[in-house]
């Protein structure tokens, strides 16, 4: 049977980079070359980087994206990798608007484009705003094996450009991605690359991005599955990684063109004649998936550590309370950062527990990160003397003295701010705005309360199968929560106990579920209408929180856009 | 020639608030029926209110407004207005999804149902994110007349349910609409609904939402053209009106129904005889719209108020600088809520200037508003001293102490907070997060520094005008803009001229030219280059700031949504 040595390139682009990406892509293409591929598959979007949100919409943007184009055809065949097939992802535009667009860069030129049909419009995704829908398919052919393209989304709708190729007639399809981790994800997306590749008649090569943008992160998990469905190859998640494997396809396909299932199809000739048999190495072996906590805390990792650099920034700077949250949240800092990048600073005020400085303290010298601590008493004093605070706003005053405090550190050291509320707290708005919101990223921002318990006892029973130290002191595990701006306050005296709250808003927020769809599973008519209460009224404070990595399927800002005016109370 | 008295409700909805705005249906039918109207007409969405973002996607808030819909045809009814024709718009759900539609309620029940065909998705609107597209219209048959339905995008659009209507046949075209204001968007209106009421063959009444909701602000401005073009009636801007009318119909339209241009067509007998002749008033007196300045006031007016209303404030608190910015935001918040409810505080620091205090009190006499002194020199000393702060950050923690003052001033006494920052200085990033980016609202973030000064000479002019007290401080209009965060800082230290650097904003940021066209235009590279620099740098502290009412094509936020991490440099 014919044969094809193909390479999957999981790499990590940079949004608006255009020279940087255009040098990743020839750097990872002579690599590919190097190891004899043929055909080299890179990314969705992988020359602008993904999402490029209402950058598409710019006309000089999208010139830039396709005169960078242009010239990295030229640049790969300068470099003597003219005829390795490179399937280079980028933004487009011609008369009818924006693109979303993949092209074959071939012999110095741009041999194929071709535009994504299918344009996702719904949670983390707005294309429908930003590009026109592609209505035409290139499919060139390539040591007289056919071979299609495919973008994304169009193979997670039915129909299509994959029912079209199908039709048309291909020896191979490969499919540049930019698809956002999410948990359990994974799960479906082998199944479902597997089917298209059954529509297709043709084995599927999934290339997916990897790496941080804003509030997302792509996990890779790239793959290759065969016409029958049998997984070829898989590759590691959160990492960049480059597979090189050699295919036997059957060839021979059909090769129809013009109107096909709606589709005006094109065929490209590259070149005729099938490679020499050659002696195929073996499959490579395929990554297993992350065990689910594993995932996560990479995920979590990997988003942070992006964001951080890629905004140009080196180290970062948090207060350590003593609580499970700032623990994790430094603990992710160490692992993605490095211990050297990381600034703790415990902040007690005059109602500060002794085990809050001492459990803040511990998880600092467990980690190896830096510590200090700046008392916020001063501060306070002179706000709640001066303006007569009491209540609420002297609780207040507390939290946003800490905030003005790391602001200033991040200022005067050039340190990146990190807030460490988690998803339940956003929910029911339990954090003060301004206070501890301050902040550039939060890496917890999408983890519920019981979920961060759950990850620090993970993080630190990894640690000790490794033999190192648990990061996490037990302490700050066991100990009841408390927020401390009040002598003796408990998270308990103004919350649901957490594991009730956090399957409450599972329910009403991942689920979507309504008023009445809550009483039919169980939970007290008093508990919904307090917790419903507390979320429907915390959309402004969810608003100004900082981006966080998104890990569940509706995580706030992206996915759940709701009014900040807003009369409405479910069930009333 | 048929007659029929219609009825014009240009309302003001508050999204979410399904009972309330149901009685308020229920009242202005009642106000239309006793000036003895045959047809009202409500806004887009008016049982929702608009726009529900994500609200849309929630089944239970669906299910409640189909309820509500059906329970208001009952109490119209109950009221004795069941022969009165009520066009009411709501939110739909069917197999297919979600839908904005508008019903006809008549003699107690949903007579009629059209779904929205045309569903924008650019610039403030994402309705193909929350809405599925109807492709049936339904035309009611009142009084022997024939009356067809659009929803707001189906007349912005070429084709469709207006093309539709013109083959099936109709005397009348009703129109509800949410139709956000923004400058100079009253002179693309009139011509538009003259156009589609050729196109329909039949006059076009046009009813469009008023009031604020989040950042957008609808401005009413509803109208009725006749077949001809002709201008019949105009609802005055910014105001809640009812205005009902005479129209002579020509009746006779053709009634074809089922597949016409796309749409299926059905027709819904409520009652054949033509009404017995009687004496028509003469035309209402359309209103003429406001100067283009006094339109803007207005908007920000209304804007304010109902932001403030809606989420449950009654007063406001704002930091009174004693510069423009400040003066304005107060002269829109005792015109949108009245001097009582307006808590203005001069907060200098050391570096503060005699002026900053004297000009931060005569407006405060001028206006009439509370005034306070709170000197932040004590607070700021502590976060120097104890955090050994200089340069940029010690800048910043003044600004930041304001902003905890201001918020504990909020807390301590439940006035919501007003931040003070225009356009410009969002554009560029010249302000200080956490600082005086702090409040729940932010009056003027649409208006670019040269309108701001615009804005205040017109309103003192029009005070003037009146023979009151000009509110804004003529030092605070003429003296050069500073800081005040170090000695003698003046912001030429820091940006450009002001008239020069809002026309490089308004060609980047409203024209989205690239850096070759602002070239050709004329600007001198190094200002670009140091412009747009400082522009896209921006785009998180934009992200964090409050809102505002939008009044330009691209009001931040709303209608350009550019990465955060982002490493695109227009020109480079």
């Amino acid at each position: 049977m014919p044969q094809l040595r193909i390479a999957l390139a999981q790499v990590n682009a940079t949004v608006g980079d255009l020279a940087g990406n255009a040098s990743l892509i020839a750097a990872w293409t002579a690599r590919a070359a190097a190891d004899g591929a043929h055909v080299v598959v890179f990314p969705e979007m992988v020359l602008t980087g993904y999402p490029v949100e209402d950058l598409a919409l710019r006309q000089s943007f999208a010139s830039a994206s396709r005169q960078a184009l242009t010239e990295l055809a030229a640049r790969l065949d300068a470099d003597g990798h003219g005829s390795v097939a490179a399937v280079v992802s980028y933004l487009d535009r011609d008369d009818v608007g924006p693109r979303d667009a993949v092209a074959v860069l071939y012999d110095g030129r741009v041999a194929a484009t071709q535009f994504k049909h299918h344009l996702p419009n719904y949670g983390v995704f707005d294309e429908r705003r930003l590009f026109k829908p592609g209505h035409t398919l290139d499919i060139v052919r390539l040591h007289g094996l056919e071979i299609g393209m495919v973008i994304c989304e169009d193979i997670w709708q039915e129909g299509g450009p994959i029912a079209a190729l199908g039709a048309a007639g291909v020896d191979l399809v490969v499919a540049p991605n930019a698809s956002p981790y999410e948990r359990h994800k994974d799960d479906q997306r082998e199944p479902l690359v597997a089917r298209r590749a059954a529509e297709a008649g043709a084995p599927l090569v999934y290339v997916n991005q990897v790496g941080g943008q804003d509030d997302l992160v792509f996990d890779g998990d790239s793959m290759v599955v065969s016409e029958s469905g049998e997984l070829l190859t898989r590759l590691p998640q959160f990492v960049e990684h480059l597979t090189v494997m050699d295919l036997d396809l059957p060839g021979g396909a059909p090769t129809l063109a013009g109107d096909l299932a709606g589709f005006a199809v094109r065929r490209v000739p590259l070149s005729d004649a099938p490679l020499a048999p050659y002696p195929a190495r073996p499959l490579p072996d395929a990554f297993e998936p992350l065990s689910e906590l594993e995932e996560m805390w990479r995920a979590l990792t990997l988003g942070l550590c992006d964001y951080v650099r890629k905004n140009g920034f080196t180290s970062v700077v948090l207060g350590l309370s003593g609580g499970i949250d700032s623990a994790v949240t430094a603990a992710l800092a160490v692992d993605a950062l490095g211990a050297s990048n990381v600034y703790g600073v415990s902040m007690p005020s005059v109602y500060s527990s002794d085990h809050s400085k001492s459990d803040a303290a511990d998880l600092a010298e467990r980690v190896g990160c830096h510590y200090q601590e700046q008392p916020i008493a001063n501060m306070v004093e002179v706000f709640v003397s001066q303006l007569a605070l009491t209540g609420l706003a002297e609780e207040n005053v507390q939290a946003r003295c800490r905030g003005v405090t790391l602001m200033a550190l991040s200022n005067q050291h050039g340190h990146l701010v990190l807030a460490t509320g988690n998803k339940t707290e956003l929910a029911v708005g339990y954090s003060t705005i301004y206070g501890d919101a301050v902040g550039g990223f939060a890496p917890i921002k999408d983890v519920p309360k019981t979920l961060v318990w759950e990850l620090a006892r993970w993080r630190n029973e990894a640690a000790a199968a490794r033999g190192e130290t648990p990061p996490i002191p037990e302490n700050s595990i066991t100990k009841p929560p408390s927020a401390e701006l009040r002598p003796g306050q408990m998270d308990a005296d103004s919350l649901p106990d957490y594991d009730l709250l956090d399957r409450v808003l599972d329910d009403y927020i991942e689920g979507d579920r309504g008023y009445s769809d809550l009483v039919a599973a169980g939970f007290a008519p008093e508990l919904i209408d307090r917790v419903l209460r507390m979320v429907d009224r915390a959309e402004y404070k969810r608003r100004q929180y900082p981006p966080g990595t998104k890990i569940t399927f509706k995580a706030f800002g992206r996915d759940r856009r709701l009014p900040m005016t807003n009369a409405w109370r479910e069930g009333k």
